[in-house]
């Protein structure tokens, strides 16, 4: 967002539709950000690496995802200088932070799977 | 998902394309789940009170985000008895631990305004 957001006095509230911290909240847990942030929190990934870990997403979307990420200061995108040079991507501190929390999360819906499955098989329409 | 899941003996793994864990991930992720979620972590909530809670969501949104997080056994839909009745949403046990990240995941991203800011500026193009 280019407008001058709120001043650094008000206090952040994900709430408010022109926080910035909304936005990010938004870009972070977008179709294939909240995975790729996930994958990431295991270590350093090259393009295609990343896109098989994160299963499904295709070549554009993973590279828009990317992008957003960089933008907003989740993840960075290092040159090494091999040869033929290679670029991997990674979490920034920040990022880390992140999608650590995004980790936790995942870890909460890994363990419910059969409380889950119970409670869609108890809204089934019979 | 109506296929049957994969055996309960398998772990759980958000990354896999058929996991109940995967769609349970994107569903709480979701645009409108998330905030949702923590603005019910805050306590039961009327649906009137909840949409002008979750700054921006529509009727029809906040209608079919609730009906997919009663679905996966997020929410519990209560009819209070009382004249006229009413009818209060509120997380279950599950929902609650899945919005108790999701605050974490929030409080992250609120701290961080500044940091995002600076990212968003250094990405701006000159």
């Amino acid at each position: 967002m280019s407008e001058p957001g709120p001043s650094p006095a008000l206090v952040a509230d994900v709430f408010a539709r022109d926080c910035t911290s909304r936005s990010a909240f938004e870009d972070v847990t977008a179709k294939w950000a909240s995975l790729t942030l996930i994958a990431l929190h295991e270590g350093g990934y090259r393009f295609n690496a990343l896109r098989r870990r994160v299963d499904g997403v295709s070549e554009k979307m993973l590279s828009q995802t990317l992008q957003a990420l960089e933008r907003d200061g989740m993840v960075s995108r290092d040159v090494v200088t091999t040869i033929p040079p290679r670029v991997e991507y990674a979490l920034t501190p920040l990022g880390a932070r992140v999608a650590a929390r995004l980790r936790d999360l995942a870890d909460v819906l890994e363990e419910a799977v059969p409380e889950v499955e119970r409670a869609r098989e108890d809204h089934r329409p019979r």
